[in-house]
């Protein structure tokens, strides 16, 4: 009894230390461009992502993940996200995800709406933003 | 003692589904252009935010607060920031945040790096952006 209770206390306290995703969390905060006339249909494929995409980026350590959008003073839409990754081989984990079947035919769909900041840059599809403060 | 564990416990239980920051958690994305002459120049400034102004934050019940910035594909920069609100009084707490007179000093060396996206919208300086997508 005093062992779960210790456990349970050391867990809580752990917690409060390290925020949601325990020491080793890194905050991705992305950017990406959305087509104008592709706003209203990318809208509706996020809010229907399929269950095998969300589990697909639980088991590869994403947390927290969150999509923004807005029309910036260019008239351009551009989509913001924000996540958390909690695991150990944030490299290994993002090549996983993006070869799986399921992920690949997902980009698929939502490919054509977005364009890339900087197209020159092969393989930057979302281009990750500089985090330049924190506070848990 | 069988008390104490039972609480521990619900909290662990409670915290594991509801994520950070309980029930009542609001995630806000905001955006506000940055001066490109003064990239620089705001970057020192959040690396030595006045520790009074990050007590504020988190009394106003700011958690996991970060900020981004991205050069765009029109040349200007941006910043991205993202923050969960824990209170349940959001206006209240931004009130009494903005009111603040060491907030307000912290403003006023803050505000002449940044140009709002909507410069007619009074008291909107940095943009909420509207959240499409989120998984826990």
């Amino acid at each position: 009894m005093r062992q779960i209770l210790a456990i349970a206390i050391v867990t809580m306290v752990f917690s409060s230390f390290t925020g949601c995703g325990g020491p080793e969390v890194r905050r991705c905060g992305s950017v990406v461009g959305l087509r104008n006339e592709k706003v209203a249909e990318y809208k509706a494929l996020q809010k229907a992502v399929p269950p095998e995409v969300e589990e697909l980026y639980k088991e590869s350590n994403f947390r927290n993940y969150s999509i923004y959008v807005r029309q910036l003073d260019n008239g351009k839409f551009y989509l913001f996200s924000y996540y958390e990754y909690v695991g150990d081989d944030y490299a290994a984990d993002l090549e996983k995800l993006s070869a799986n079947p399921k992920m690949r035919e997902w980009f698929k769909t939502t490919d054509p709406c977005q364009v890339p900041i900087d197209p020159q840059v092969r393989g930057d599809w979302w281009t990750e933003m500089e985090e330049i403060y924190h506070l848990e």
